[in-house]
């Protein structure tokens, strides 16, 4: 791919002195960093896979704020990072290397707005932990579904630029469903004020949507109206043993049938992933009798108290073992054992470092095509890297896989993951010819967007380059990430 | 508003005689229609708010066929009018009265691509009626959820062009949450070929949702890949007689945290509305003893068989009963009982003709402030035309009212009509003062088209005429319409 294709049309520049001036007085002294210690943290993802240089890292505390940042970078075409939580995977949130570029930490802006209950919505600052905002629903009696690993630390603003999914996606949507609007500032400084909190708004073009998983390059979001949801008053989770994943998908099917919207989860892990939980977790044991080939880790959630949901999993697992659909369950009575379930699902990205290098792939494909993708894939695996052992994971009820695959037992952990883009680019293949999506949640940032073009097609990338265009004419916002 | 303001960057031209033989030689002779008689029904709507003239209707018959089209009349500037099912309520689909512009109907593509049971997603295009497109998904043993009043004549190409609404939305989403990608012909004939069965792709801005409710200007949509859900085991519809809308307000924050997403419709209807539905409907009663000043239907619809749900809204409407929130309801327990409480609601606009004039407003507020909106638009309207009778009805699940007026009685009919713009500008400031939107459902089309900078303001208005530009720099993509 060409670089030049995608360059902004005018070229940015380190911001001077006085510019750098400029913005300290914006945002204040005190929360204007540039001292290096300090700017340390802003600067490198948490696996250290994304390290870069900043010329000051600015923290504002208001939409205005922003706004006076974001016109004054214009006007001096200094190119600007938003970051949030600074959790996600794809360096979307990391400077470039250069020392020219300004780091915008939105962690200034926690407020919560506005909560409405009768409208079952609330507004929020873009700076708020996904996790304040889940507990601050749960102090009004309501569930806000959005839930992910780094639910501590990442922010409103992070989730909803980078569209993320999680674990509740199946029932309730990913990011972008579960913002009704936003207040966004725009490159130049200009405040789109589109925080409706309208389940019906039929007037024109939907920015809402194309803000959100935007990355931060068309604009920067400072507020969202979340979606409320009432609490669930029961919930069954379930671990099952399967033989394939023929079969998994089948009891998909079934669950989806019999649960209908209250199914909430649906997750598979491989019995290699369990090995590695029960070798390399803390205080985690194999909770079926003997090992199955796959496990399905699903989670049905009811308004209805009493017995009845735990009945209804109880009959469909019945009715499953009985037709030879899975081999064994476990169906869960306590918080205890419900913590110990998930407890397995969650180690599953952290057990496989014990066991050298992994090279991931976050893809997704139609639902139905996921056996297929798994067994290609493997196949690959197998051709290109002998005796490594693949490792896939994840949301099979969105069709979304965390295909990784640990190295083979022995080999050098750094000539593995020399494969790293050998067998990316090999594995996306599969993905593309089923159908798929070369980043099912995590984003594109910089570590997918040279694969972009070809994952997305001519006319798609056209499209995308002329609303930044449009959008950020100077290309100041996020310069080298995702487009 | 200025016109000026939002014209297309070169002129539009009526077709020559060359490009209309081009045109005609693209779909065949029979299906490119100039003879007056054949036209007529392409040039007005059922109601004949709008009519229009066109140079030459044109019916494709392949995704390749409209690419041609639209490569032919960008390169000769004519203005493309993109028609479904010809029942939008805005005048989008209507041309306009030069006579020179070519209307494109997509109702030759009808055909269902790929059904996807374990993927629950369906492939199907433009021009497939929604009644069919629901038929398919019923005799696969799933359900599209996707309800409204035209569904026999509307086409799936419509209701995404329009984000149609309709009344499953509280539990389902607008057409855009039930469509997973596209496949879409650009103003200059190029194809984006969107059509993922994706849900979840994190790759680049989302397109899908921005040719979703552009109303046909930024491109046509040939076909769609749509959501499938299965169908509930059980459904249980209900009637309650009210005091007032905060009630219902209350009522349906106890059947939401009742039933969760099991609460599949929750409908607001006025007395008046029901005394004009007995007295001008075809053999409907009043199902309640004594009248009621306001009347909730509701439905739940469950997957649990038996009597579970049926127990569960009884429960509640005798605990709403006990402590006032209703003052009366009658639940379902036949279809037939079931299709008379909701034919009440259907007629609910129908009726309202042999009352005389009625001015009409399609609008959405926060759902908490719908009580608000209409207390503040009934002082209004008595303030503005003394007698005459607001009508206000519709999915208060949604925030979406239905502020229907009707005249004084015994007011001449067209009298009463030539308030229509000064009643809506009244009422839709009363909406934005709310922080609603003057069009919930509908669109924006010809009808509300000047309304909107007013209504979206300055930034983005300018946001949305930059995307405009940019996929259609020579305006030939319904001129006149939404922007």
């Amino acid at each position: 791919m060409s670089d030049a294709a995608i360059s902004p049309t005018t070229e940015l520049r380190p911001p001077n002195a006085d510019t750098l001036t400029e913005l300290e007085h914006i945002v204040g002294g005190q929360h204007a960093v540039r001292d290096p210690d300090r700017m340390a943290p802003y600067l490198t993802e948490w696996r250290d896979r994304y390290r870069g240089e900043a010329a000051i890292v600015l923290k504002p505390g208001s939409t205005n704020e922003v706004a006076a940042v974001l016109k004054c970078a214009n006007a001096a075409r200094a190119g600007i990072v938003p970051q949030g939580g600074n959790t996600g995977l794809v360096g979307a949130q990391i400077p470039d290397e250069s020392g020219s570029q300004i780091v915008l930490s939105l962690e200034r802006l926690v407020h919560i707005r506005d909560v409405d209950l009768a409208s079952n919505t609330m507004t929020v600052e873009a700076g708020l932990t996904l996790a304040g905002a889940q507990e601050r629903a749960m102090s009004v009696g309501r569930l806000f579904p959005l839930s992910l690993a780094s639910e501590g630390s990442c922010q409103i603003g992070g989730v909803l630029s980078t569209n993320a999914g999680g674990l509740a996606v199946l029932a309730y949507g990913n990011a972008r469903d579960l913002a009704l609007g936003l207040e966004v500032v725009l490159a130049d400084g200009r405040v789109w004020h589109g925080l409706k909190a309208l389940r019906k708004d039929n007037t024109g073009y939907d920015l809402k949507n194309l803000f959100i998983g935007a990355e931060g390059t068309l604009g920067v979001i400072t507020a969202a109206v979340l979606r409320l949801f009432p609490r669930p008053a029961e919930q069954v989770t379930c671990l099952a043993g399967l033989r394939d994943l023929e079969n998994a998908i089948e009891l998909l099917a079934r669950m989806r049938e019999a649960a209908g919207p209250m199914l909430t989860a649906f997750e598979i892990l491989p019995r290699i992933g369990l090995d590695f939980a029960i070798k390399h977790g803390t205080d985690l044991h194999d909770p079926l009798r003997a090992p199955h080939a796959w496990y399905v880790l699903l989670e049905v959630s009811s308004p209805l108290a009493g017995e009845t949901v735990h009945e209804l999993v109880q009959a469909q697992l019945s009715d499953a073992i009985e037709v030879g659909v899975i081999e064994d369950a476990v169906l869960t009575t306590s918080d205890r054992q419900t913590g110990e379930l998930w407890k397995l699902r969650e180690v599953m990205s952290e057990v496989q470092k014990y066991e050298g290098g992994s090279i991931k792939h976050d893809v997704s494909v139609p639902i139905g095509r996921v056996p297929e993708f798994i067994d290609r894939a493997n196949d690959l695996v197998e051709l290109m890297i002998p005796g490594a052992r693949p490792v896939p994971f994840g949301h099979l009820g969105d069709g979304n896989i965390h295909y990784n695959v640990s190295q083979p037992v022995g080999m050098d952990k750094d000539v593995y993951l020399s494969n790293w883009e050998a067998l990316n680019a090999a594995v996306h293949e599969i993905v593309l010819d089923l159908g798929g999506s070369i980043s099912a949640e995590h984003g594109i940032g910089r570590m997918k967007r040279d694969l972009l073009p070809h994952a997305k097609g001519a006319v798609a990338m056209e499209l995308m380059r002329a609303i930044k265009t449009s959008f950020d004419p100077n290309g100041i916002l996020n310069p080298g990430k995702l487009i």
